[in-house]
């Protein structure tokens, strides 16, 4: 059965065709706020602001049920195959994301077992890296993707716990600009280098290593010290002879899914320590069990999400999503979803039989923080022509406990007094004879709250972000675990490397039928080198 | 006329039924590269990968000129009344953003002369304080919104030419956080605060200000020597007994156009130098020429910039537009763009009536640098279900000269391939019997392609995009220069902090119909500390 052929779709097309008013005087009251709040872990979901009534919630709890997502879900913790697409080839693997922050494994399958037993001894590895580091100042990540947003992410958000005499870097790009930045701002003596690349083959990562090591030889010093690996078994970068230690991660962790792998364990535990670790998969962990064995989808967080998201998405057929955390530290936060949503959904593909489907899938995911994103788009937001449903995260206390009273309340009460504002005015608008100052209202929102920025509040939110991807995924029906779509980008990339690496060579580049606009293009870009040059002299 | 009833309209929305097919072989030849190449100052577009063919061509610029673009451009440039709606209340200001960048303001009326004037004469005080301001180290800015996107995609982009032996900190958020991280890495002694306002009432600013001048006076350090103000003039911040200097600003700035005012010159010539601020402004005065004077729509960068974007939003009904930099300095130039687009024109009111207006206006702004989002959000790009047209932008040479030959060709040049081999695949496609390996194509992009990252050539691209988004303001029939709609969320914003400056007061907070729905959202924060406390004791 298909996503637009349940029953409860089409009872949630009707239901599309009259959402309640939330501008209605009283739409928005006591009792509604009370029974519209979802609590699980450290996190509430505070709902009375989405244009969902009773009728719609059981729509939606209904069409979870016909998509099956807790039997998938079941599946998927006990690591059976569930990245694949029938009736044609398809990665068809394991996914193991749940798996290794899972430290007891019970009454789960041998792969689990295996899995965090895996992971046991790669954080035993680190703990001995550590120590062994321990005089290091530095660490450059060289990753990308999944080897990079998740880790930039957390550790933004955490980075109040790190150690104070020690830095970390993100070398991301192949734009050499990048890497020249970092070496304006470190001593490679005392810098560690951390490669990440689970294929071992992405070109930006062997390009920025290569480059890196260059800088190392410059200063005469033995790279090997200096470089350690995050990698599969066996890829074409598992060498020994290359790096002080290689940590291991498997095919059955996407990228996208491996912040809680090495992949963000090394550069985490580098800067705040080991209980940091154990407290963020320990959120991770309990978000998982939730997720799972939860079974009222009103009570199941990121189900609930996740439906919510569907309701907007595809009877209410809204286009983007914007998730705006009032909270400093999570500036870099969107952009780890952008991924985490965008790579895992972004799809038209049928998992059950490999057919194009004709239903929305994953929207654009945008956001930057509170209150920053008043001060720029919220005009659009408010006042534009397409609604922008929107999830707002905020918390009781500051990070930093550095906060004053300023006319009777403090900073952080402000924050949150914003962020509750904003959802109240885009659910309730305002009528006003003057067209200038009429908003629509009807525009639906959320707010997550939690009591703090901490190790393990971050880690119930982003399994809880991590599993609302999948339950869309399967009531959309799509596999949300591989990513075909970057493919031909890379292909043609390589081609176009090609002809650049043909004029080093010959001096110029052999034109043929297929690459003869892509010439033009390139140039294009010299001719503009002539075209300052000879504006320069003219002037 | 309103922009649905243009010939031009119906005509195009004819032609929208059935676009250029860019998937079929030898779409894109030599010849179309070429031809759709628009060259101005130092910047050139390649658009032949846009759905467009020549009467597509023709239909815009008809477009253009059924909404007088040009006549609106010249009325803006000459300071006359562009910020206003008829038939309701607004602001009916002058539009003065291109006049103070102006330095001869030749034929043109008093008002633009008396701009570029009193610009000149901030802009000495500068060169002044700058002076006698050489011993301090680090410049934090208390801004948000206008008062701080550009200036910080700006200072990004130019950081390499910044004195190494200064720090540019921005404080822009309320979040008390922000303060305290930048606190941690500053010695105040030798520490400026720029605080910039026009209005000199915004509730982020005080705040922060009021923090900032607590710290200061923690360390027994003489605020007045460090503070310096950027406002308007007989604004409430207008106090020269708190500030070592003030510098002015004009209501014919709006906020989101203000970089190129002293909101922007105080913390790049702290940072860069009164030259790059010069090569900068003659970057915008040539654009802001180029776009008043070019009367072709064909050759007129930012008219045509903005007419392709018309013909995606309007024609092709794409609701996103993602901007995406394959250059690194540039990470934070779409935050800017969020604003000036999204606050320009993410508006539904109609400027010649106060109609509200039937037509899609601005769509949501996103994107980050490339290559990183390739590792990130293309999988939705290139195979989801909804199409996002892209504006990327390169250059030929990187910024900061760290470039390694790697397998015969050069990091920038792999950047450089890689942005183009985008531009390609997603209008190309692929055609594969695995639909999992297919790609539809047809989804638009073009390049924008200057020589190098510099002051110059950047000061264009700024004034390019100010001037896209006015010409699509126009098209589309609204004001470009207000932004009513962020009015109500600061409204209701104030409402919630008395109610919290009421409990500090009182211990409670009086219940009423309106803001029982408000208060269990406050009860919902506060009872997860009770929770997390709960949970703790239990563990």
């Amino acid at each position: 059965m298909k996503f637009s052929e349940y029953r409860a779709f089409k009872e949630l097309s009707k239901l599309a065709k009259m959402p309640p008013d939330l501008t209605k005087i009283d739409a928005i009251d006591a009792k509604r706020a009370e029974e519209m709040t979802v609590t699980s872990l450290s996190w509430k979901m505070l709902y009375a602001t989405e244009r969902v009534n009773s009728d719609i919630q059981k729509g939606l709890c209904e069409l979870a049920k016909e998509a099956k997502v807790f039997e998938k879900m079941k599946l998927m913790q006990n690591m059976e195959v569930m990245n694949y697409v029938n009736n044609y080839e398809s990665e068809r693997r394991k996914v193991g994301h749940t798996a290794i922050r899972n430290p007891s494994a019970e009454n789960l399958s041998n792969d689990v077992k295996n899995a965090s037993k895996a992971y046991q001894t790669e954080l035993k590895k680190l703990r001995e890296f550590l120590a062994k580091t321990e005089n290091f100042k530095n660490l450059i990540v060289i990753g990308i993707g999944g080897s990079y947003l998740g880790t930039k992410a957390i550790f933004n958000s955490l980075k109040s716990l790190a150690r104070e005499d020690r830095n970390l870097y993100f070398a991301s790009n192949i734009d050499p600009d990048k890497i020249g930045d970092i070496l304006e701002h470190v001593d490679l003596k005392e810098t560690l280098v951390a490669v990440i690349s689970k294929s071992g083959g992405t070109l930006e990562i062997k390009a920025q290593e290569e480059l890196m090591r260059k800088e190392f030889e410059k200063r005469n010093l033995n790279c090997k010290d200096h470089f350690v690996m995050v990698t599969g078994k066996g890829s074409p970068m598992d060498q020994p002879a290359d790096f002080s230690e290689i940590f291991y991660m498997w095919d059955f962790i996407g990228g996208r899914y491996s912040v809680s792998s090495m992949v963000g364990a090394l550069p985490i535990c580098f800067m705040l320590g080991m209980n940091a670790w154990t407290d963020f998969l320990n959120g991770l962990h309990d978000m998982d069990l939730h997720a799972l064995n939860e079974t009222d989808p009103l009570k199941n967080l990121p189900l609930w999400g996740a439906l919510l998201g569907i309701w907007n998405r595809n009877f209410l057929n809204c286009d983007t999503f914007a998730v705006i955390p009032y909270a400093q530290g999570m500036d870099q936060y969107s952009l780890h979803l952008q991924q985490l949503f965008m790579e895992s959904n972004g799809k038209k593909v049928s998992q059950e039989d490999g057919s194009f489907i004709d239903w929305d899938t994953c929207p654009v995911i945008w956001g930057t923080v509170g209150t920053e994103g008043q001060h720029s788009y919220y005009q659009g937001i408010h006042q534009g022509t397409k609604v922008v449903p929107i999830e707002f995260i905020g918390y009781r206390d500051s990070q930093l406990d550095c906060d004053e009273m300023i006319e009777g309340t403090t900073n952080q009460e402000k924050l949150n007094a914003n962020m509750f504002a904003q959802a109240f005015a885009l659910a309730k608008g305002q009528r006003n004879p003057n067209h200038n100052k009429y908003f629509e209202g009807n525009r639906p929102s959320h707010c997550l709250v939690s009591e703090r920025l901490d190790p393990y509040s971050l880690g119930n939110l982003l399994a809880y972000h991590e599993h609302y991807v999948a339950f869309q995924g399967w009531v959309w029906g799509v596999n949300s675990f591989d990513q075909e779509g970057v493919q031909l980008g890379k292909v043609l990339a390589n081609g176009i490397i090609d002809l650049y690496r043909e004029r080093h060579e010959k001096g110029v580049i052999s034109k043929t039928k297929d690459n003869e606009a892509v010439l033009v293009f390139l140039k294009a870009l010299d001719s503009i080198h002539e075209m300052r040059r000879n504006q320069k002299r003219s002037a």
